[in-house]
């Protein structure tokens, strides 16, 4: 009966259930919940008892969408694995799943190595990896197999940036035929870049060359027509499972919500960058725009209705946050009078679970379902629950205290990401993490740092139980 | 310490969470789950142990619609409280809301009176009660919200049944309106009766008198159109939640999956018959057919991979028996001749979980997804979660234990609904309920009832609280 | 070779073609088409010989929905046959096709009578009718049939005006399964007047009274609602043809494309008044509101280019006026702080053609899309072709001298109707009606009246030969 | 009054109009129509006079879709343009659009000259010319201006074929962006071959050889992906008219129907194969298949329905051949053991109009909906409207004496096609050409051939004017 914590009387909340409930941690798993006040809750001792009340207790988040040190147009994204998985943390996510690159040329293998060297050892919570199929070959496919053997068992393939991480069609076809097969998951990021580089060439030659005309190029049409691409596709290689990452067009909406319609099993994850910011932001004066080039671009206004009601509607899963943070000094403005090299990712690991608590706040969506969104749908989705994504009995206890009524100011002056901007500044939220447990392990206690580079551990994942 | 059970072993299966986890009861409602084997699951005691090793621990089953007793057409249903509460029990469902009905002419009060007259006293479970709305005057609006306060939290309206149970469009719209306002729940029984009754007339006109024709005059299209008028009549009514009863047909299901593709409230109801017959059981000869009148009518084969479709797509959300039964000896015979004289209505209410469960073998939906239908959303639509339809520490400790691979062959013979056929007569399913509790206390035990008229109380409903 | 009249140079523009071509009339129909200045037309002499440099030759417009001397509230419709068909005329309408009333409890034959009465001998044009079914019984269903032979091949059924003209959907039916066999032609005013009547009443009762609340009560919902009733029902009915009068929503013209999407020969037509005219006509102040009360309503403007959009793909199919003129003063005024007692109706027949052309400038339509809308398809819709609606060999010479260049400005102070305001009082219009012969007989002569009360005949329709 | 030709007492039959009228034919042209048995026809005169009592009298054929000669797979359609032309002449085909080939490296001029050299001189009817676009160049994109100065003013892009056709969705938009400037129509072969040839690769790699494999990897998913995406890609070009050849899948089919719901120039071609033929005939035994084999291949029988239905929607406007025949000995045979080396491609250009008058024989479409199919919206959509495609004064007197009752039993033994079977061998229709003029000169009399290689002229075509 060592190593017990016991956390009294908030209301437990998960994508299922609000419960008034003590929760028990026996050896980093949740052992039991018991109604508060109950002859069972009362019986119970433990090392750590935290006070709960007035509070929420919800699964800690996870983020299924990261790009930590990512290498993009010679430059890397600005968060390590150590800073970036302490900020998820501030945050209350305590899962991140990162995005391995396999170069062109290399095998999956080389990737993978290279991830688990930059994350071994330096994250404050827990991670997973997804992997990048930048160059679909016989030998890449052969790896798809080895790889899900070792826990990453999804892989992206890009119909946009020709030349860096694009697949044609053929090459996704054949990814996905593999992993219908191996049983991983397919994630696609849906843009038609081909004729997007068109429009960026034509916009160049215009002097079109500030930041919203990365907005403007990258048009919602072909993110739809690519999202609709990738549907049949999925649906020719034998109704794959098929993961839409990063969805900002309604129009890109409607085709995952026709597809859904017929059962298909098509998935769609938007990020908080589109639920919040919008065109309005690229178009900020002096360069400032590039702040939110982030691809798929930012949408104008009318988007964020239908995003909304897609998390409704059930049409969109998951709320990721294609956390890939660069500087503005000395990062975004390597595009200064070129939007083209403006480096496309946008911070945002650390405000997740606070954001979608504000938009519970507004009425977007019900307090349940902002636990689905960003805690046990992605946990479903990508082969981690019930380890990660809930409060049950053997659930690890991932656990975070969430202080409903505090208010806060989102700024660069007090996020801990390790970037110098923030895509909020200024922006007011209501609710705030107060306590994060990760695997029974304080991790923030009371808003102060406990944590430790080295904690968190590479999880292995399962396959997708998305839908069973 | 008193009064405590305590389920060892079994695999706890919730809408949201499958846990093997064992489950403590005190004083009639769950106080706590814990990891099984976990050190804190190992300190409990209790009066009685269950042992559930190798069996699903589910929640009791809430059937949303039932008719005990009904009076229809000059006779009545021909299971009363007593009977069909009991054969429900049987068969693992452990609350049942049934219908009240007001007469033409006469308050809501009444119908209500009578109504708790009949059930108090001889239930084996727990019950609530619907509003069926016979005449909308500004009298009765007033009255709803009266029952609103007394638990009866949902109001059927009838675009079928001209004469009977019909009202028009304006005062389907006044209703809506009034629910809109104290928040009941709006329920229709979408078939366009005034078109039908031109048809019936026609058919037996015309000599198509045998109970086939029941199914063909009551057409798919005219489902499908009152369903898309209910939908639209809530809208102007506000856009107030609405729940059509017994789909049945595909084109029904389309106009309701488009209404929540804009993300409006609307639900639909099926049921089992629709899942596993159709109008090849209404042409059985020798007026066999009979057996299977019911409204809306059964459908030709195709229907049902639409309405399996729907059930996982969740433009379905709760399956419901709309149990009514009528003896074929002296009660469907009323009709020989006629087939507008056929008592409408089906038994059903002891077979639903098992049904449902071997839909999961047969891979139609998930396990969760069964306990979801037939036990957690019935629970929230009607305003009876979490106290039902879950097993989380507050909940009433209705169980089942339920043995998933147990066979069973369906039969009058061997069921206990008061009726003298069997809709699934030799029907083979595999799994069985083996115990029961209700609030805490064994009705069925091992397959031995246990039970008594009058355990079962009134249960007195909140608002709903689905999509919240 | 007596009685000939040819008409030379003009560009002769119909549904089909636009061709440089001399017309020649014989005996009152159109002989011959002969390229201009070919050896062929060079060759023909007639009587009398009109130049159309510069202009064009059109076929007379027809306008297919009318109520001359219409009774409705208590009062008349302002224009007589007399007034009304003059008015049409000097706007290039050469036929009318006129709604009869049956008057409940009376048969068809004495509403026909006295609309025969009211017609013969009166009109400049000519004139057909339509029956409106107010009271749909067996004797009623036999009279359809002997209308249909002669020549009243179409039927109006009412979703709105409960207790006037209402049928409710066991009539509906009933009577699209008659013309389902003597094949004629069900038209429907679509609007759920039960529905609206509720909220009509709700609204007075609430104090609104002013004449915008008549567009704010008949939603477009209720519109839509009531469209795709009718169309089920003609489906049920045997999918026989339909025709939607007055189409204003663009909720209901979505309805009318989904069912022409699935091959049903569902047909819509809409009005000036709803194509240039608004909400915000609905709501000029002191009581000028009245001007533009009809039914179904004006609706806010964003539905014009819905309606645009819908002449273009086809989806409807027919602009006629549903000229139903009552004057402002002591006519519309009837319905001062009580909107519902304002007579529903319009001026219109008079300026459809300009409209319509100005819309050819405007770049809504194209220049034959024009003369298809006003002429060639109510033509066929209402089994006039190819005697009306076209110019060709054999056709009724009903021809228009057509100015494409003057412009004229719409006014009460310049207009024919018999009614004292005009519902585009002010409007530019480019374009002009010249000279309008009526089976080869001149009836406005270089904008000359020469025409004479008693030249138009009743027209017998045969069947509709749309879509053939 | 030299050169003049007069048909009496035909049933003159156009897209717009059914006549009872004698055409008078002056220099080539039609000079006038004038009611057969009126004054101003009796008194016309003529040096050659038809007599087409009992007979219909329609505009010859405009087959818009012919690939005489055409290289493919190392060898050539056995058509040459004098035996193709004849062969359309016997099937009452008066003028054909072929394509012309730019070759991947060399210029649009290059292919041009190539094809007026193939052409000039050896036709029996006139031609007019598309241009492939294989290689999208800024250089052939200037050349697409010029060509449209020629009269070449439509422009076909692959989806298909990579490495020899093919163009990417980049090329597709630059070329489309450029089509919009200058007026040309964007014709697109519409399946995703990138896609297909993955597909091909794996069948032949798992032994599945057969012709009817040809069938299977095409997949009906991939022509209407390929469809959705071309679609888009106009809109990206801003809205350009766009017009999606051979269209043989439902789905594919339904994505034109969605795109024209949404008023977008979006138009679609189908060919007689789709409706008659399917895969029924692919998989005929001992190689036959291969006779069937052209890309998008035939379908199941259940699309021809769809089809069909979208013929009489207009969601389909033309119906051309895709005349390019490949003799099955020597030429389809080189596909043994290799579906993938049988040329693709069918004979057909000799009896399109007698299979669509077996349509309207049929009952599937109207008479004028023939003639609109087969000779009035090809002639409009490619510029040469009313020129061709009609009879009107003006028009050129490309006339077809239709006998609408003769029989014929379609066979390689009678027909005129220089290619070794008959797609439709045994075939009976109903209906055939008995005369044909081409600009007023005979090439079919009574069914003696009386035509020259050399008659046909190159036709300057215009641009586009279907839809004004």
């Amino acid at each position: 009966m060592s190593n017990r914590t016991l956390i009294r009387g908030g209301l437990v909340v998960t994508a299922a259930e609000e419960t008034h409930a003590d929760v028990l941690v026996e050896d980093g798993r949740v052992a039991a919940l018991a109604t508060s006040g109950s002859a069972a809750a009362e019986a119970w001792t433990a090392e750590r008892v935290i006070d709960a009340s007035g509070m929420y207790v919800i699964p800690g988040g996870v983020d299924g969408h990261t790009h930590m040190e990512m290498p993009f147009g010679g430059t890397y994204a600005s968060d390590t694995f150590e800073t970036g998985t302490r900020a998820a943390a501030w945050g209350g996510t305590t899962t991140i799943v990162d995005f391995v690159v396999q170069s062109v040329g290399h095998g999956l293998r080389e990737g993978l190595d290279a991830w688990h060297a930059k994350a071994e050892g330096n994250c404050a919570i827990d991670y997973g990896f997804h992997m990048i199929l930048s160059d679909v070959t016989e030998d890449t496919l052969k790896e798809m197999d080895l790889l899900v053997g070792e826990g990453v068992t999804s892989f992206k393939l890009f119909m946009a940036y020709p030349g860096v991480f694009y697949s044609d069609d053929g090459r996704i076809l054949r990814a996905m035929q593999r992993a219908g097969e191996n049983g991983g998951l397919t994630m696609v990021h849906a843009e038609n870049g081909i004729a997007i580089d068109v429009l960026v060439e034509q916009a160049l030659a215009a002097g079109r060359t500030d930041p919203r005309h990365h907005g403007e190029v990258r048009k919602a049409l072909l993110e739809a027509e690519a999202t609709h691409r990738a549907i049949q596709l999925a649906r020719v290689a034998g109704d794959v499972p098929l993961y839409i990452v990063h969805v900002s067009a309604q129009e890109a909406l409607a085709e995952i919500a026709a597809a859904r319609d017929l059962g298909l099993p098509v998935h769609g994850e938007t990020c908080p960058q589109y639920l919040f910011l919008s065109t309005d932001n690229l178009a900020e004066p002096d360069f400032e725009g590039a702040k939110y080039v982030c691809s798929t671009p930012l949408r104008p206004q009318e988007h964020q209705a239908a995003l909304w009601r897609g998390l409704r509607t059930d049409d969109l899963q998951v709320v990721s946050t294609d956390h890939c943070p660069f500087c503005f000094s000395g990062q975004k403005e390597l595009g200064r009078g070129d939007f083209s090299k403006i480096p496309n990712g946008m911070p945002g690991v650390e405000h997740r679970m606070d954001l979608l608590h504000q938009a519970v706040v507004d009425g977007h969506i019900s307090r349940r379902r902002w636990i689905d969104l960003a805690c046990a749908a992605p946990a479903r989705m990508f082969g981690l629950y019930p380890r990660k994504g809930t409060i049950a009995p053997g659930a690890d206890a991932d656990l975070v205290i969430y202080d409903p009524h505090a208010e806060q100011v989102l700024s660069a002056a007090t996020h801990h990401m390790n970037v110098d901007y923030s895509a909020y500044e200024g922006k007011r939220v209501t609710g705030r993490v107060r306590t994060v447990l990760s695997r029974g392990v304080p991790v923030l206690e009371d808003r102060e740092y406990v944590g430790r580079a080295g904690h968190g551990v590479y999880v292995p994942r399962g396959l997708s139980t998305y839908g069973s």
